[in-house]
């Protein structure tokens, strides 16, 4: 497989970099390509702004999502952007590796996300009528790809736990798991999180690049998450809403949209339930 | 009352601005004090990095907390950085105005708290002891103080709705208003959120403009949402995992810390149970 990297941390002495190390040298072995988009040091532009546009007339008033479809469609987008897309093009698997800055990644990263998915290309793509919303939460530019996080904390893993003050870990990055990754049609898998990283010892370091390396020889066959596809029948259209019989089965909250509850959508039937990563997603922590 | 709006939009002729201007009219009207940190306008820098930290000699590793820690104990911060730290001392309520972008806020306001949000100023603050997990959570810097974001959105109110495909919006923004917002101290009142933006008329608009009045002319009595304090007694320390007898009256994921299940905090048990509001939690879209 073709695997892109986008790794996120400004000190190339820190922790995350011998992680990523890790992921290369295990993918290597295994036989995959791998590249790496080191945002720190490419000095990746963070803010979506008329900068990113350059058809975009200077009286002419900046709406995002209209600019970035004509600067998509036109092949009119910046350089560093167009070589972005290009890797996620030449992907087979996307992973992205981060720090948890207030629950969510570094603004860089954002940024790569906010100005490389652009109009045309992330989102605004497929047929849009009463049974198909657009391609999107398991359709897309992405279908047959897979992506996952690699999540480095400082945090304990008991506060990322279902009852943890945090909030539970799958539940903090459901908006990227589901709304980042799925949405554009990526396979997503578990995420990987090691916590308290501040606090590892040489030993420690040790057992997590073990866990790391088996996560990254299991990349291709991982079960991704089981999210519902959108256009599948679980939801209705146009109100986007899991259809009440489905979501009466399932748990509230972010976990409405997991297949565990039931599904409606014969795609998502041919999984067969014992095969299902149940306890992937019953345990949040379980990536770390 | 001092309000500090943090106004994150790259279009100034965008619906933003003049819904932002909407709020200040209402707030000066109302005798308060305003001010505006306009990011876009005042090309905010986004990515932590080195230059973050004057202190920091060009051998010695980066580790961000650590150095963010001894820049604002010394005084030593950049610049724009301490302009705001400033700007937010000065504030009796904060706004966060931003548009939605992949369900988070755009990498340019990431990068303000990020950047601004330093330790010694909004974490690694307070006791640390068998009872006391630091100041955070209800504590903090910030305490006695309001906040609240403003939200525009080009999707369906449906779509973020309880079972809409997105997930409910309140769960959407946890992350910001608990884990940036009420985690240093700030009381979080609940989000205004307008869907559809790019449809709106001008009729639309003034509506959506005199809904926004009424959240501004009552900044300063709105019930803040119900999170439970860290160290008020509901949550078990050092593993800040809620009291299970706690967590078994409440909803799971997210809404776990909300009081609304039940509190051992006396703090919180002065709040009357009829005064909870209940309603702006069970229903996401209330802000819009």
């Amino acid at each position: 497989m073709n695997v892109l990297i986008v790794f996120t941390h400004p000190e190339p002495q820190s922790l995350a970099a011998p992680l990523r190390d890790v992921a290369i040298g295990q993918l290597q072995a295994e036989g995959h390509e791998v590249r790496v988009s080191d945002l720190y040091a490419m000095h990746w532009k963070s803010a979506v702004d008329r900068a990113d546009f350059p058809l975009l007339a200077s009286e002419q008033r900046l709406k995002v999502a209209a600019a970035s479809g004509q600067g998509f469609a036109a092949g009119a987008l910046t350089e560093d952007v167009k070589a972005e897309q290009d890797k996620l093009d030449w992907a087979d698997a996307v992973i992205l590796q981060f720090p948890l800055w207030w629950y969510s990644m570094p603004a860089i990263l954002k940024g790569w996300i906010d100005r490389v998915y652009a109009y045309g290309f992330a989102y605004g793509v497929g047929e849009q009528s009463d049974r198909h919303w657009g391609d999107r939460f398991g359709e897309g530019r992405f279908v047959g790809k897979r992506a996952m996080l690699i999540v480095t904390t400082g945090g304990w893993e008991e506060h990322y736990s279902p009852r943890g003050i945090n909030g539970p870990i799958d539940d903090l990055l459901f908006p990227i798991n589901h709304g980042i990754l799925y949405y554009p049609g990526f396979d997503v898998l578990p995420p990987f999180v090691a916590y308290r990283v501040d606090r590892l010892d040489a030993r420690g370091f040790a057992a997590l690049g073990n866990d790391l390396k088996e996560r990254m020889r299991t990349l291709g066959t991982t079960e991704p998450i089981a999210y519902r596809r959108q256009n599948g029948g679980d939801y209705d259209i146009p109100s986007l809403k899991l259809r009440p019989e489905l979501a009466a089965r399932g748990a509230p909250g972010f976990r409405l949209h997991l297949r565990t509850g039931g599904s409606a959508d014969s795609a998502n039937q041919s999984i067969a339930p014992e095969k299902r990563p149940h306890s992937l997603l019953v345990e949040p922590s379980q990536g770390g």
